[in-house]
């Protein structure tokens, strides 16, 4: 029997008409565990985004325009039937299921794959139709024999030399906030949230060195739910040192159902999943996640680490690039080998851990496709010509890096020249910015974009998100980003660390795109003023710009982050390396 | 017995504990009638925003800053004292009655003065302390002896020549609106939605060229209600010609009252008063304003009409300010004085109507207070030095102006200069700023402050606000304006004309403001994206410019606008003034 009709016949037998099968986890992580993969176990379907609706006599997958031609290609036999979504973000399945079950039904999901707000907003349109939600089964444990446990690598802890401060002073921090609000428990379910409140890393997803886990904070006692084989001695006087009190990670429901009816428990409705929500008894306090506007303000001493990260990964890239340019007059270069050679040399790095997210390294026309990800079995060769963009980051112990870079590999033309130097501008002018305290990511955005937009150009993806401190590469609450995102109307704080990627894309030419984390911070001389430090180091490629199209200002900063770049990263290269990269992290006279 | 006893004696016969009295009238408008100004009767207080609460034993009134001093001198003897809000927006009145009357009280409103949404905030707060909202009673009329009655003053035809659309075309762009959303019925209370659909203009409150009415639009009639006094002949053969069937004004809420119940009426809860709302016994469907969102789009004829007012303008200008500099040698001329011969210039401009708003002539240190008005009585006299801000505005029948200048009447300082540069480099930002369709007001405000926030310096207004044409000079939806606000998050619009005036103040000094109103329209090279033209014309004070801190680009747009300004406007001067005036359009070499 097929997986489909494993899935159809259970059902059959609990009269379900369908099912819908997101990419989700329990805790909306953006890198989901292998246990969790369910959407991919039923379809095969690979891509990081998509989702299946299945019914008795259909089954399909919606995806957007990156995974057309590979979800085509891994349907192949499944009895799916792709669904190419014209708009990434709507919800275009449930249209479907309306117009496919326009009088009743009932449809199965899994309670744990869904927030509280995404499940308020299906059930509001499934209503109108008369559909009925069914959240309490499990279905695709039933069908999914062979499914991956879930992950059993041990904890580390987060040292206090790079995290700045203890596990005690930030549940004080959180209780603090408890109170203001009126809080009695504070329910933390984001990966990160806890990985940073209780200074643990971990190794259950990918990139994101977080602990699959729950926290309960309360004004009296922190509990953690968690695999405890993933605990060892020293992680447990860690948290016992805490007064932390541990258990079972599948206890969370059963802690929850026994809070007393009368108090209040914070939940933030966009990262809660139903289940854990339908556990809760007492009174329910809905309000963003209180640890996401503590731990993105990074502390000094997170900021000191951040900065030995960048020098770090300023090396490992001088190093990866200084190969390239050596190796390509001899052979090309597989634009996957070279995200390897990257990451060998990041490897040589001290308290390196791994990537902080898939490298995109794209070559030519690849560059032009936003969330291009080579892999061995599929690239281009890279040859000593054209354009390469490429778009890294690694995980050290110290932080998060997320840097890019596009270098000419031959003579570039006056129109790569222009484009290039059109996107410097902007990422010069966000570099630039001064802004009185209050002011927003939505608000600043132009400065980034206002050069390509007076040519009629225009980048189709955001200018800046978060960036945690040795945690996830996209981090919230701020962003530089659309002014109908929460994210473009945060403010931007002093501490923050955001990244600063304008670019642009010729569609079957080449991408450019040039990004640099920089962290907000109180401007010395302007009372209420803020303004942003570069945290990454690595030179930029003055084969790309037109220096007549720079103003001073501009080249004034270039000149001084050329300098800087250099100061801080030629004391690791070996002496040939030096030499070269001395000439890359040149300025203008 | 005095005003305050009068009431304090009706409050008791109706067990009232308190009454709220506000500034507003039956449709929110920013100028209210002499018969609703019920605040300024029982307080003595004659500013434009204030709010009073009066119980047995207390009478305040609440306003911001700049009323601080007028209000103090106003009270003196009415027995209301002073509550001076420390945030200009916050309902600070309503922290006082809920700690006044903790246990529970009843508290008297006027219906006709509070939107649907001002009375739904109000409600909750007040619940929150069993405070009960009577809305039955109209006390003010009881106490209110000599209350000056409505305005009788007759209806003017808005000629399709100036309005570009008749009554008729604008009443089936409304339907097709009211089709898609689904209305039967659009209930329309802003007084300047109604002019801008009938083609009318009236006089029935001050610069503001409206007709005190209601409109109720139903998919096959369109009923206006008005003091059918005020319509005289051509005006009856003008709304009958477009089968407009007219009532009384106080008809409505017998005719909201009369709707079939399983209809639906439209109504914007931010502009329709309770009393109304009241008053419907249908279905009830909250949306924005359906008219608000069409008149802003200024059509053609609007606009060509726009720039010829604007001609116009221009020439009043160079009237009134080259007699201000012929008059300075020989004598000071006071505030008051210069802002009336500014408008007697401008009545001899074939037709002018009126001003658009109160002039704001600041001689110094009173051009650092935003909105100060000189009066004849109480004003600064203007010399031959230091420098003068000047912002007015005319209603023609071709349309709204509002421009400011600030002039040096000596060699000004230079901090004078510096100050001066950097707002107007900030004006040119916005004049020069070229964005994709869908970009929001809030978005490009950057582009004005920039060059000030890089200095730490701010102006604590917005950038610009949408003006009517031959209507409102403050106009919705949009604006250059926070990104908190409505204004700021609406999408500039081809066809909306907004002011763009950044400024800079320093307090007990001087002010500096620049003001233009700008049109935004497609751009012709870049599909897809906007940028703005220039209506207004008149010089700016090259004494006033640092030439070196300007950009290329900047001088360019500059130069350009000296000349246009030139070339529209000489003709119209005497050739003593044209002589002047050409110097005054001077440009850089």
């Amino acid at each position: 029997m097929s997986k489909l009709e494993a899935l159809r016949s259970s059902m059959r037998l609990h009269r379900i008409d369908a099912i819908i099968i997101p990419s989700s986890d329990p805790h909306q992580s953006e890198y989901v565990a292998a246990h969790w993969k369910d959407r991919e176990y039923i379809s095969g379907f690979t891509g990081s985004a998509g989702l299946c609706v299945v019914s008795q006599d259909e089954a399909l997958l919606w995806t957007d325009s990156r995974y057309f031609l590979q979800a085509e290609m891994e349907l192949e036999g499944s009895g799916f039937r792709l669904q190419k979504l014209t708009n990434q973000f709507a919800p275009e399945h449930i249209e479907w299921i309306k117009s496919k079950f326009p009088n009743g039904a009932t449809v199965a999901i899994d309670a744990f794959d869904f927030s509280v707000n995404q499940f308020r907003m299906l059930n509001k349109e499934l209503e109108k139709v008369n559909i009925f939600l069914e959240t309490s089964l499990d279905l695709m444990s039933e069908v999914w024999i062979d499914r991956p446990s879930l992950s059993k690598a041990p904890i580390s802890i987060q040292d206090i030399t790079f995290a700045g401060a203890g596990i005690l002073d930030k549940i004080s921090e959180v209780k603090k906030k408890m109170l203001e609000v009126g809080s009695d428990h504070y329910l933390v379910t984001a990966l990160d949230d806890i990985a940073w409140l209780l200074n643990i890393r971990g190794q259950d997803v990918a990139f994101n060195p977080v602990v699959v886990s729950f926290v309960c904070v309360n004004l009296k006692e922190t509990h953690f739910f968690v695999d405890t084989e993933k605990i060892d001695s020293s992680v447990e006087s860690h948290l016992r040192a805490a007064g932390i009190i541990i258990h079972g990670y599948d206890e969370i429901s059963a802690f929850l159902n026994s809070l007393a009816e009368d108090d209040t428990l914070l939940l933030d409705a966009n990262e809660c999943n139903v289940k854990l929500q339908k556990a809760i008894n007492c009174r329910i306090q809905e309000k963003e996640s209180l640890i996401k506007h503590l731990k993105c303000i990074k502390n000094n001493t997170e900021l000191e680490s951040i900065r030995a990260a960048m020098v770090k990964d300023g090396v490992a890239l001088a190093n990866a690039f200084y190969w390239l340019e050596q190796t390509l007059p001899f052979r090309p270069v597989s634009e996957a080998e070279f995200g390897s050679v990257i990451g060998s040399q990041r490897a040589k790095q001290e308290n390196y851990v791994g990537e902080s997210f898939a490298a995109i390294v794209g070559y030519g026309p690849n560059g032009a496709i936003i969330h291009y990800h080579p892999t061995e079995a599929n690239c281009a060769m890279i040859r000593n010509e054209g354009v390469l963009l490429c778009d890294c980051g690694a995980q050290y112990k110290e932080g998060t890096t997320d840097i890019t870079r596009t270098i000419a590999l031959s003579k570039p033309t006056d129109t790569i020249k222009r484009h290039f130097t059109l996107v410097l501008k902007g990422h010069i002018g966000i570099n630039l910015s001064v802004f009185p305290d209050g002011t927003a990511g939505a608000q600043i955005d132009i400065l980034a974009r206002q050069h390509l937009w007076e040519e009629g150009l225009n980048y189709q993806h955001g200018t800046g998100h978060g960036v945690g401190a040795y945690l996830n590469v996209h981090e919230g609450p701020q962003g530089i980003a659309a002014i109908n995102t929460e994210r473009g109307r945060t403010a931007l704080r002093p501490g923050m660390v955001t990244s600063n990627e304008p670019g642009y894309y010729l569609d079957g030419f080449y991408g450019i795109r040039i990004e640099n984390l920089v962290v907000t911070k109180v401007h010395l001389q302007h009372h209420g003023f803020l303004c942003f430090e570069v945290l990454s180091l690595y030179p930029l490629d003055f084969d790309l710009i037109y220096e007549t199209m720079l103003s001073g200002k501009e080249k004034l900063w270039l000149n001084k982050y050329q300098s800087e770049v250099y100061e801080r990263i030629h004391p690791f290269l070996s002496e040939e390396v030096k030499t070269w990269f001395k000439f890359k992290c040149r300025v203008f006279n």
